[in-house]
């Protein structure tokens, strides 16, 4: 099987772009394993397959695998490269995009600058549905972890987070206190745990620690749970740019009941033809 | 800069092979740090520029240089790879290859059934050279580490190397010996340490830790020091098969004085544009 491919990141975050329309594909795990193995494949953190949607109102379906063959759930950066991938490949000619994925039907918009803004969704706060133990909703809520009690807030972006404010990102305790609340038994799913600085009411700096993961360079719901708290603790103003280690994510939301706007860079870097 | 490139690994030890020849190449130490990052470039351990030779006996020059963007001397899996390069990319139409590398001339051989053999020259062992502070040379030398006493053997081949043997490889004490007799203050400019099990005359089992990288998949010169020090001992024939955590390596040698000759397979993975 002779592919064509684009490798392409997302702030960091680094993608086999296949295009599963103009050419057949039959990707088992074990072929994906391959493309995604740095040393003697072609090396990335997920593989992005595009397809054609399965109903009519939908402009493209696509599919993301681990390195490890296993499908997952979506990902703002994915859906990133996907916005510019298709343009790219002349798959389609339309800037605004309408994709199923496998956490369902997902809006996209190419901007003139190559930037895409991802519609995530609106927020989740009640507590239950996060899932995180507490008895009432509240905007901040302490947490106890070893003996010491931290401030902490809670919302959901179809994957739970937990978001502490902080003086100094640089100098915030990530590697120490983030598996410890990650594994907290107040979120019995575990939670993703996010270190934000705010700057000014439009500019804010983040860590985030990956619940299963570790720290990495931009967690795009992390981002946009720590823009849902800080609006809500009115810290902010509606539009947030968010510097995180992989670069910059601009976050807009209006308020409760509204989704959360995620804009960001998708960037093409080689493109290329192996042999599976 | 749009540039073509092929990606290539030798036993897992993976490169970025530049065409210096037919197209135009302006690579400052940037520009190949920007390759060789696994996120945002193409991802290598080593950067391979393929040049027109100086000198009118060789058929090529060739360069490479590490991730951090420093040239780099020799390396046996990079010279497989190169040989199987200017095949196929019909730089030339010769099986045997004469090559100037920062090491000096390099003889290449390009098999039939596509592995390559590489003449790695004359193994050293006066322990001043290699070097190693021993009063007298000797095929095995007592070794001192934390009250214990190891039986090693230390030959060069162009670099240090301390070799053990074992019973066996699996349970050898890789990662806490290896860093020990590495910085031993017998080897003053630190060694690669080999743990060498013999399998039958024909068959070896090894693992090496290398000087300033830690364990690797297939050191090509730690091989060629083991069947050295195996062949001395007479505990091998002429020619060893040596099982490498990476794959297989075939090293010949005829004994004190003659060169030794490493043969192993090099992979092309796919090819690839990318601007840079």
């Amino acid at each position: 099987m002779r592919l064509k491919f684009s490798k392409m990141h997302g702030l960091g975050n680094d993608f086999v772009m296949l295009d599963g329309i103009s050419q057949r594909l039959k990707l088992s795990p074990e072929k994906i394993r391959q493309l995604a193995d740095r040393h003697t494949g072609v090396g990335c953190d997920q593989v992005l397959v595009v397809e054609s949607p399965r109903t009519p109102d939908a402009d493209f379906r696509y599919r993301i695998y681990n390195a490890d063959g296993g499908e997952v759930e979506n990902c703002g950066n994915g859906a990133r490269c996907f916005a510019r991938f298709v343009r790219e490949r002349r798959l389609t000619g339309k800037k605004q995009l309408l994709v199923e994925t496998a956490a369902g039907m997902l809006q996209l918009n190419l901007l003139d600058d190559d930037r895409v803004s991802v519609d995530m969704g609106a927020p989740v706060l009640e507590p239950q549905q996060i899932p995180f133990a507490a008895d009432i909703r509240a905007e901040t809520y302490p947490l106890e972890v070893d003996g010491e009690v931290f401030t902490i807030s809670a919302v959901s972006m179809g994957n739970p987070h937990a978001v502490l404010l902080v003086d100094d990102v640089d100098a915030a305790p990530v590697e120490e206190l983030g598996p410890k609340v990650e594994h907290h038994q107040r979120f019995p799913q575990r939670v993703n745990v996010g270190f934000l600085q705010i700057e000014s009411r439009a500019r804010a700096r983040l860590r985030v620690f990956e619940r299963g993961v570790g720290e990495t360079r931009a967690c795009g719901t992390g981002a946009c749970a720590a823009m849902v708290v800080a609006r809500l603790r009115d810290l902010v103003d509606d539009s947030l740019e968010i510097q995180l280690p992989g670069g910059i994510l601009t976050i807009h939301w209006s308020g409760p009941g509204q989704p959360v706007t995620m804009t960001g860079p998708a960037t093409t870097v080689y493109h290329g033809q192996i042999v599976l």
